[in-house]
């Protein structure tokens, strides 16, 4: 940026790399955190550097963790009988929020997308079916998110499970709960309508 | 935020302490820099860390600086006989980018807010005043914001300086150019006209 010195000008760039951060955000953050006291700052540089090198993968699941399995994979009080599907470690954490579901989770770290080159191979598919044949599942949730990637994913999925005999089931797809019907779009309502339940 | 390791968390926590970024967005940025290769967050946390290292303030203007002068006041082309005078070192940049004012600047650091406790004394007037006394200054140029404590923070200075036998000017308000009339403000539409000239 013109008249930006070049400390502010590499934290401008560096940042504006950042989902959601746009070249006029990112100055705005590196002038901030040019005021920022020095120790500020270096905890910032820090938390975000070691946070970072302290994550690993859960060797079971594919979720965040920091040790070798996750906290849901090392929790024996977790069913191992229902496996929830998820695209990424979000997800999870999306799904926890609810204090609901008691089973544990497979993280794909990825949804199939032949446009950009992501196929079966590419995403922990593998990985979900050696779990399945090493253990006694009774169903597997797929809770991929319901775009054009997402269920594509859970289809595929479902075709190599359906023969192994294991329940495989698709969460949900309606109207949000507290949302007006009257906003929601066609394709949801469609969803919605076929969902629809006996009262 | 709940189903989140420690690591994620932390890093939540710690940016969403920076301006314009709430916890929803913090979480985010958390778990997108998680799936950044170790390098680029090294670089990103690196970045930030030694940037802020290497601002300073400039000892003449108070303007950001990796030196013991910024820029601008190093510049032996700019008048010295113009100060324009700003708040902070975001404005300087604002103006910059015009390419037209060949002056310098003087950054206060600040504005007065004696609802926030900010007197003349917790921003950098006296320094000001020191320069006016030993610089031949021609004009002094009055750039703080449009807004209560940047209009009180002018009209404080311009008592001050007028006694000295300086020429004290405001920056105009007004429509902005391309903007619809419209649709401006009130207080802006009354400035609009207050400082209108003859054609």
């Amino acid at each position: 940026m013109a008249g930006s010195i070049e400390p502010i000008a590499n934290m401008t760039a560096a940042l504006s790399h950042l989902p959601g951060i746009g070249p006029k955000s990112a100055q705005r953050l590196a002038y901030h955190i040019a005021t920022m006291p020095l120790e500020e700052v270096r905890n910032l540089a820090t938390t975000i550097w070691q946070s970072r090198k302290n994550i690993r993968f859960c060797q079971k699941c594919g979720n965040y963790t920091t040790g070798e399995l996750c906290e849901i994979c090392a929790d024996d009080r977790r069913s191992t009988e229902q496996i929830c599907v998820v695209r990424d470690p979000r997800d999870v954490s999306a799904i926890e929020r609810m204090h609901e579901f008691q089973g544990v989770y497979h993280v794909l770290q990825g949804t199939l997308s032949p446009m950009d080159g992501v196929g079966p191979e590419d995403i922990r598919i593998r990985e979900l079916m050696e779990r399945l044949r090493e253990n006694h599942v009774q169903e597997v949730i797929l809770a991929t998110n319901p775009d054009v990637e997402g269920e594509a994913t859970a289809t595929y999925i479902a075709r190599l499970i359906k023969p192994m005999g294991i329940r495989v089931t698709r969460i949900a797809h309606g109207i949000p709960v507290g949302a007006d019907l009257e906003y929601a779009d066609e394709v949801t309502l469609s969803r919605a309508m076929e969902g629809r339940r006996e009262m």
